[in-house]
């Protein structure tokens, strides 16, 4: 919802003063809207683009060299009126006369239109041009009551273009009707927006589904579909917009495309989409020019998206790719093709990191062994936990840690197979553990289990099985190596508070001459506790962990999973009956 | 919420591949990231940006020529791993040693850290640099426990424009320093985003309520307040940001700026905070230079807003207005300061239409003196009104149908009454009156009201009371003017609907010898009638009127309100008995 206002009736007004002040090299304010901060040259044509406000870049973000002379600025979806239309015009027109661009909306129409006739009434040469680039608002048969949508960039684009390039405004006209009898957008919604001060949305969608056409002040659509992936609504659009392709461009392959968000439908999301709309459009042998993926045409903070395809000629393709400087839009000149692969410089020989990978030899083959039965329990027991761990993180953080455990295991897992498949040695069984839990599941938790993995087995010996001491380091190792990426100490609500009473419980008690197995299998009793303790801590802010207060009272996840590790694998030594780690 | 992905586990890679695709002159995807499209000259620092994604246009948008050399890619809000982040600064170094710039969180300073060392190892010079803007994470005798949020934007674009002016790499992370030591960051959160396939979103904050200092992923801030105006809002983030200005600035006042939407707060509102922010710094001393108000380091679909003050040297001024060219960021080099408003080519006359301006006489004075009594009931009635009007519209427009009939009929009696204490005819009362309503109103109703007031006055002499033609005929043309600017006819569901039968009506009375005041009452309860029947049509679709087809069942608000005016003229007349007009 629209939350940042002072008066919702001032709305449009204080948002033009905020727009002006934060663009003085590009625009400056004029009643009714805005024009270029600089004059043009005389006799240019004056493109000024229009409408109610709300749907940023559109339209006064687009004013500057290469684009829009000005734009004329209504309040939030509200066309301006003819008199704010005629003082915008008059404040760009340089004696090349004045064509006002829009979307096709009744009150833009009537409005633009009167201010044309006005105009012209008092010698400046005035047009009109209504775009109707939006295919779910009227059959094809009657492409001239459709309403204009984001396609409106493209026209706008190439028409101010055209205007820059020193066209006469009957010139500019049939660039701004030829771009638009090229130009086709679908679009959907899946929530309207909140006008200012208003206390609903203006219209809404119901979870899980989509408006397929449903225009951008919630104008009706063509159906209402469940929503699926990303692959099926690039599948909805570019097949919707093929059925729609334009009159005279068969044969054509090149065109200018622009995926477009709404508002609230983000850019991650939208590059998820133009992953599988690209693919698409080359399956059906049409070659994006420079597209457009992001935020152009909105619809204050709806959610939603739009794809346009305008079909280029060489003209407008020049047009498309001419330079613009404007507060939302930049485009630099077409960059030379980028150099081809085979021709950037060769990357850096891979890292080959000096590692004990000597073959395992004596009882070293079961100890390595043994690290990969461990790892085997560790996975079963992280996916049993992994949405309770889940559930954990969500409390502060983002709920992933279930998730990034399983990733990690599984790399661990995997990899450990595969090094003692080779035979190698425990340290490198448990290097190339570390390495692909840390390389797969990256954050904080997949460095913390990758540099763990791989100090316990750089304290293990190549040839035979550990000793008591060297046991006893191993963990002395895990937790030095944790600490000192980290930097968390006891107390910090981090999985340290588990690991570091595991770790001296278990030298302590192989100190006392505790069979292995009793020794172990007390200290990750000792670790489980301590990571159950932790619900009573408060996370230390700052560096190591920013977490919020409101996980006192939740055991901390990274405790709790290292512990049900710890403790899967006492269980998995007194049903192997093994002695060694 | 986040909607569009395929599978949520595969969601930034999907997004890589997307992002690289849209994007093939700036960048190629390399294993854990992308890298610039060309190589960059030998001998080169390269600064790589970096962390979870999610954050778009953070931290990948920002890879180009003037900007970073790559950027290293996590899962949505969880650091890359080591293994990626070496990865990508293979692929991007150029033997100039490698800068990774990240945000202040423990997963980016563990992995980014192992990195580097990593590298060092390999003999490629790596340094890592933690940004610490956010001052709501810890108080200013703690600035390194600090977390990074969109400040980290200003430190990026620093030390990438010294890595392009050939800077070594300990100048390069000088710069990185020095820009980070001056940089402040102070964020609100309304409301927290949804992960790709999650239920819930990560946080929330109550309706009306604002989280001062929440972190960009849900981490504990200064206080929850009461979300006030926007005004009060810019208070809070320059009073806050100044209270920490950084040591050893005093005197100094010019400041790059960000104000930074997090993804649901969109640009029209961030412009009506950066009005009330840049006269805030302007009263403190500040000057902005080139400031940034959009989306630079969003959070998914988080509703919040922050606000950054870099304070500039003479060399971080420089780096800052730096050209740049990347996918997201785009800057020109400084222009020349704009044009002097004096210099600006005057604007055109002021115009002026024909009409007829002359002084009333006789009756016509009463007459005019009626139009304006006729205003002032239909000002009591629409504001009486108004909020019955905004629901009908509601059903399928954007719910401001009374308010805007209230701004319109405001302007338009302040209109007529200023031009009946000039004593001027009653057809410039009207025409003034009907401008009036036009230009404050905007709109279709805006339009539509302006020449039917002006088409009623034209048909009114100046010098007399009207005979009974010529009121039939004043309401016909009031009908013609209303029918030609908007193209409706009756059965659209337009104020048409109820202004044809009344102006019809009220000329067959008139005909018939009926009362003028008789003729009128009973043709405006027929517009009343229509109006109310409005409720079963269907409106048209496209051009004209592209309404909802939920509409069927509400009668048309423009119908209901003409009609609503036509009746308490009606009564206007039964109170005042005058018969004319």
């Amino acid at each position: 919802m629209t939350r940042l206002f002072n008066d919702p009736a001032r709305f449009a007004d204080d948002m033009v003063t905020g727009f002006a002040a934060a663009h003085p090299d590009h625009v400056r304010a004029v009643p009714g809207g805005v024009v270029r901060a600089r004059p043009t040259r005389t006799g240019k044509v004056a493109v000024l683009t229009g409408g109610g406000s709300g749907h940023y870049p559109a339209f006064c973000g687009v004013v500057g060299p290469g684009f829009a002379d000005g734009s004329v600025i209504g309040d939030v979806f509200t066309s301006p009126s003819a008199a704010r239309a005629r003082s915008v015009a008059e404040a760009a027109q340089a004696g090349g006369g004045v064509l006002f661009l829009f979307g096709n909306y009744a009150g833009d129409v009537m409005n633009f239109g009167l201010a044309a006739r006005q105009l012209a009434d008092d010698g400046i040469p005035a047009r009109c041009f209504a775009v109707t680039d939006d295919i779910a608002s009227a059959p094809a048969g009657q492409t001239a009551r459709r309403r204009g949508i984001a396609g409106g960039f493209v026209v706008f684009k190439t028409a101010s273009a055209a205007a820059e390039e020193g066209a006469s405004l009957d010139e500019v006209v049939r660039v701004a009707e030829l771009t638009n009898a090229r130009t086709r957008t679908l679009g959907v919604a899946f929530d309207g927006c909140t006008l200012p001060g208003a206390g609903e949305p203006l219209f809404t969608v119901p979870e899980g589904r989509l408006g397929l056409g449903l225009g951008i002040h919630g104008e009706p659509g063509v159906s209402e579909d469940t929503l699926g992936t990303a692959e099926d609504l690039a599948r909805a659009l570019v097949a919707g917009l093929l059925a729609d392709r334009p009159a005279g461009t068969d044969g054509e392959g090149r065109v200018a495309v622009v995926l477009n968000g709404l508002g609230a439908t983000k850019y991650e999301e939208l590059y998820v989409l133009w992953g599988a709309v690209a693919r698409l459009l080359d399956e059906a042998g049409l070659t994006p020019v420079r597209p457009e993926v992001g935020e152009l045409v909105t619809s204050l903070d709806m959610a939603g998206c739009s794809l346009t395809l305008s079909w280029l000629d060489d003209e407008l393709e020049r047009l498309w790719l001419a330079p613009a400087d404007t507060p939302a839009f930049r485009r630099t000149p077409p960059a030379e093709p980028p150099v081809d692969d085979a021709a950037v410089r060769p990357a850096a020989a891979p890292r080959r990191r000096a590692r004990s990978a000597a073959t395992a030899s004596g009882a070293a083959v079961e100890v390595a062994e043994l690290a990969v039965h461990a790892l085997r329990a560790a996975r079963d027991v992280l996916h049993r936990d992994a949405e309770a761990l889940g559930r954990l993180d969500a409390v502060a953080g983002d709920g992933d840690h279930g998730r990034g455990m399983c990733k990690g295991v599984d790399a661990a897992l995997a990899a450990a197979e595969k090094a003692h498949t080779d035979r190698l040695a425990p340290a490198a069984v448990l290097a190339a553990a570390g390495d692909a839990w840390a390389a797969e599941a990256g954050g904080t938790s997949g460095a913390l289990w990758g540099v763990a993995l791989r100090a316990i087995g750089g304290a293990l010996p190549a040839d035979r099985a550990p000793g008591r001491e060297e046991l006893a380091s191993a963990a002395a190792a895990a937790l030095t190596a944790v600490t000192s990426l980290g930097g968390a100490e006891v107390g910090d609500k981090t999985l340290v508070d588990a690991l570091a009473p595991f770790a001296t419980g278990f030298a302590a008690r192989l100190r006392t001459g505790a069979p292995v197995s009793e020794a172990y299998a007390s200290a990750a009793a000792e670790a489980r506790t301590a990571a159950e303790n932790t619900a009573g801590l408060r996370p230390r802010l700052g560096r190591a962990r920013p977490l919020a207060d409101r996980s006192v009272g939740t055991p901390d996840p990274g405790a709790t999973s290292l512990a049900a590790v710890l403790t899967a694998v006492a269980t998995l030594r007194a049903t192997t009956g093994s002695e060694p780690v």
